[in-house]
């Protein structure tokens, strides 16, 4: 038996199967401090434990991007590692509001396997969960992805391709956000006036700035959620591969793209849930990443007056200022486009 | 109304204006150790708990210019996104010690307007002032920036340019700086025997080290403190601009420049104020910044017998060893000088 | 008398000579987040402080190489400023765990000195050590380091060449790890299920992964360390020197081939000692480095049931997969060998 984890491959999976990942992790408030500096958001609740204190958080919650990064980071050397292409997300729910000090762990099941017609590849769904040192459910998430067989004559277990979701319900959009004192939410603090009641569905905002990748920076990122997908930092294996270069981790896009929404959706405070997103084509680092954002739908929330929730697509292209909103869809089909997410964001109401 | 922020254009600003700043921020300790990464100071005060105690801080105070740096991103926003250069600062004073755990706000005074002959730009002076979280004032400088006009035809203001002090008085150095025990002052862990009275109005200083700046560097920084403009980041924008390339964010060479002051002004602890600055060169990534100092003046504070202030000149040269103490400045102008400072540091007398 | 340090010169040391180096420094949390973020260790005793607690220690450690790094840095303006080369270590011991809110300081004897026949450097052994805030040692080592003279008539003193000891024994090794309850020792969570027992003396592990280096990132760790070796971070000078580019600090070798031997290590969560190592090879910028283990001898521990040590050889190479087990070593020479390590680790029984 060798010591080393090569990861697994397609045919290692099996239906049903629960998979406890390395490594847990104590989240500090330095994980905080880097996460600025590698992509800047301003969101005055995670920036602030003033703010964050009197709108009704304890102090200010971790960034649930970074959350969602580290919980995917675990999952990486047991799911991801020989994985051809991360195809999508769904059903994505945050749980409860993580803070410094709290260390979270991550486990996955497998609930669904399908091989590609080639033989040489198959579709692997997991749900994966992460959780809090009381054993408490932070995040919840479905992703697929598309993993190599070791061995292409190996048998395959039969196809199965769960249900998912194509949107969460308002219902369970609250779970991580405590009950927020409005009155006290100071919004020329928090950058803009916008509340929710501001945005209409269809409403479309180009978020204007544009941001250049640095190796150093998405490697620094990476390596802080743990995460070991290879195609991230071997350069040397890279330059023999498909691209040339190293694949920049898809959610570092996302971290990017959200940080520059703020331009446009300020108060736009906590990402409640994520419906679902694609990663429509390859980063690689000197591109520069702009994004802009839809308003697909709006909810309140059963019980609650203090914050309603925007169901928003958020697109990010490399080299192509959105002003004239790409998309990679059909007739419209940009390929500029990166990245197709569609999450709900809670705003004070 | 358009949800995004474009900035503040020239006319857009009114005399006497005040501006509430986004976003409100925590310091952490983690922000302290990424500046260190990125600029390594060694200033024993800011570095060690247990040095700044023994002189009579309740811990290790956060690096001024650190604190510079996050309220003036704060003000970029709103400021300055629309400039075309920041022209020069002055009366800049540190009024009270930072600590991690603090939260900074920071807000500004329209204090000055006046319309450039071209009618296609304007200097805005500011006075903005960072706030901890009682209240209290941490700093205060102004700024002067020259910015776009949206509109070449729109009318202007009339004149008004404020008279600025020239250099703030020695009675203004102490207020960030509780009294020290001078005889639990280790020069020897601090690295330096040389005292205020060691020093000598008119010695030059080559700081003799040079370091290399790049592209993630100063991208991580000028995100860590919010700031937002656009010419930091943005190299797809910047390759279809005058210098084709990322212009560094001017503070980033101030950083720079006073942590090679270290070698040479060891036991100059803490920046009291910063009388004037000029950023006379652009800097770009790959270049290597060099730095000196000269001591322009020495005062003792008025009713204190632990500390002086020395008056100091800082000058940072690119791609250009500074034993020939480089200026840029009529006659002895020298195009390797990037910047010009004149600010007052306390030493233990 | 300047104010400004060139650094010692080989004349400059006397043997016996007992350095106090600058500065003292608080190691925060952040310190390891941003070491997270430079090398992507996954131990978990250093990862999570609930791991950290059920095995035995009051909270997560800081991660031993850190600690060597920080100690070692503080040596840098005193030592080897003036290097030619770092020819080597000997004799480790790391003597109390360090935790965030640790304050070190450092000191170094000069232990020997020889000159070299060309009379333009020489050879300083010194041992520094690394102390706790209370005085308590928390690390020791000698390293051996080629000096420059800064006159090459300068007289030398007599050849005095230190005895070194070839390794560590077993009876020392545990100074730093507490009393491990193995029972509450998650080997899922820790990410492997192999013990102490389960490695063979000859065992020769590839450790797969690689990664490629960036010039900000190793710029970035080792400004952290304070660490002011010229030839870190001014390419200025260093294009006008023997390698044209700035040269990689060698403990960021190590870093970088520990955390890569997590994959076959996962649970030899401490080195408890490093009883020799070289630097075999310049590492610059751009280069891919991985990394291979052999199992060089295994001890148990006086007295201890809990853990035991395993001797390892940890060879790091760059550009070159090390599924092969490159050496640099005689017949089996090879030109991509960056590193030869031999420590001890300590694993779970």
């Amino acid at each position: 038996m060798t010591k080393t984890t090569a990861g697994n491959f397609f045919e290692d999976f099996r239906l049903g199967q629960l998979i406890t990942h390395a490594t847990p992790r104590t989240i500090r408030a330095g994980d905080v401090v880097l996460y600025n500096g590698l992509f800047g958001p301003r969101f005055a609740v995670q920036s602030s434990d003033v703010f964050a204190r009197k709108i009704g958080y304890p102090r200010a919650p971790v960034d649930d991007l970074l959350v969602f990064h580290i919980v995917f980071g675990k999952t990486v050397p047991d799911i991801s590692l020989n994985a051809v292409a991360n195809l999508g997300y769904a059903g994505c729910r945050f749980l409860a509001a993580v803070y410094p000090g709290d260390t979270l762990n991550a486990a996955s099941e497998v609930i669904g396997l399908k091989e590609n017609s080639s033989r040489k590849t198959g579709i692997v769904f997991v749900r994966s969960t992460g959780y809090r040192q009381d054993g408490a459910k932070v995040l919840e998430y479905v992703r697929w992805v598309m993993v190599r067989k070791r061995d292409e004559t190996a048998p395959s277990p039969p196809d199965h391709v769960p249900r998912l979701p194509e949107a969460l319900t308002p219902a369970v959009l609250g779970d991580a956000c405590p009950p927020i004192n409005v009155a006290s939410y100071d919004f020329a603090l928090a950058g803009s006036p916008h509340r929710f009641g501001d945005y209409a569905v269809g409403e479309k905002i180009d978020h204007v700035d544009g941001v250049t990748v640095e190796e150093a920076e998405h490697q620094i990122a990476t390596r802080l959620y743990q995460n070991t997908a290879r195609i991230h930092f071997n350069q040397f294996a890279a330059a023999r591969d498909r691209f040339g270069r190293r694949l920049i981790y898809g959610g570092h896009v996302i971290s990017l793209a959200r940080a520059l929404s703020f331009n446009g959706l300020a108060n736009a405070f906590h990402i409640a849930a994520i419906n679902g997103g694609r990663h429509v084509a390859p980063l690689f680092a000197g591109a520069t990443v702009f994004a802009w954002s839809e308003v697909l739908a709006k909810a309140e929330l059963p019980g609650r007056t203090d914050v309603g929730a925007l169901r928003l697509r958020l697109v990010a292209a490399k080299d192509h200022a959105c002003a004239d909103f790409p998309l990679k869809a059909g007739a419209a089909d940009d390929p500029a486009v990166l990245l197709d997410l569609d999450y709900w964001a809670l705003l004070p109401r």
